[in-house]
């Protein structure tokens, strides 16, 4: 059965960039950038990301192979309309996604094929819609929201996020662009219920992986209070 | 050698509670509470909490196993003026810590000798010095900064936490009580260093231990671009 997965690299303090880089001047020497390249070093080094990128070397480790187990599970991919303008020019022709990507965005624009499978769709009618699509062409694997943070936290607010992974990454940056931020829209004493399934932990990053339960009251539990 | 560590049970976004309790009310039905008793759910059903706090039954498991090592590796022990003046009536005539607690406040008050070998002393001279007497009173072993949140920060802040230990819960709460705020300090570009030593996973919560290793740049990695 097609899930909707979602993986994101964050700090420790739940970051996935710095403040965000607003007007002109030169985004790759950015606070935003010095931040997200600190919390995606990880994936960088492995090799399974490297190789996608058409780019050699690299370590074969428990980093690549969850990148490439991710990779390799999507079949369809939503994605922000920020990242995917972000992604044009340096993905190049030949994506490393391999599988059709519906963009969220407000700009209708003509599909656009690339080499190696990926194709980038413009969604113009909403979140919901951008997810069908994608399931419907995501040939029974999943769909990977690839981001960035504010997709997912859209599409985990709209209940319609089935995994999360989260690699995070031992460094506290203080402020920036934070993935589960105040707007999900949850109301008082309400909470997202998830489970962690799995763990992986290396020296540079730990992956855990949660299935998500959703919403539920936060019961007041006082069995703290004796007898 | 005495380290300076930290224990604290955190939602997946961060919060060790829920929207700060403010004037009068019933701060068990707040939810403060709601979200305090929410990730700490898991030690209140651990055996070795539950003994701590002379309550029978619990679950001897991998959640108790952490507990009890923590209580036991502390010698003395640092606490925020509001977790313990919130403390004094519940934990009555015999705390949890049996051992020295030094509390950082601004208003003076004589020691408070308690059964089990718990003692309450006032510092009114900054947490470095707080510490400091804590260390001096840990007869070699560590040093846990009890809480509450902004306590765990200050020391982080400092540079004077040499451990910080995790208790990952996985549920999102969008608001409250943040332990990783913007208040740290860190400049621009800048992040403070850690690197994770243990990691135990258990359905209701992840354990991840932290060398703290300093504040340090964000220097730019931008191996992702080829060649």
């Amino acid at each position: 059965m097609t899930k909707v997965t979602a993986q994101l690299s964050v700090s420790l303090d739940g970051f996935y960039a710095g403040p965000r880089h607003e007007g002109g001047g030169d985004w790759l020497h950015s606070a935003e950038a010095a931040a997200f390249f600190r919390v995606t070093r990880w994936a960088i080094s492995a090799m399974a990301w490297r190789e996608r990128q058409g780019i050699a070397g690299g370590e074969r480790d428990v980093n690549s192979d969850v990148i490439q187990e991710n990779f390799e599970a999507a079949g369809a991919y939503v994605m922000g309309r920020r990242m995917a303008d972000g992604g044009e020019a340096p993905w190049g022709e030949e994506p490393p996604f391999r599988a059709p990507v519906f963009v969220v965005t407000h700009r209708p624009r003509q599909t656009l094929e690339r080499k190696g499978g990926t194709s980038f769709t413009y969604v113009t009618d909403g979140v919901e819609s951008a997810v069908a699509r994608a399931k419907a062409a995501a040939g029974g694997k999943d769909v990977a929201v690839a981001g960035g943070g504010s997709l997912v936290r859209q599409v985990l607010a709209a209940g319609l996020l089935d995994e999360l992974e989260l690699h995070i990454v031992p460094v506290v940056l203080g402020e920036g662009l934070r993935l589960l931020d105040a707007d999900l829209g949850l109301g008082q004493k309400e909470g997202i219920e998830l489970t962690p399934t799995r763990v992986l932990h290396t020296p540079g990053v730990t992956h855990v992986r949660y299935t998500v339960e959703g919403r539920a009251p936060l019961v007041l539990d006082d069995r703290g209070r004796g007898n």
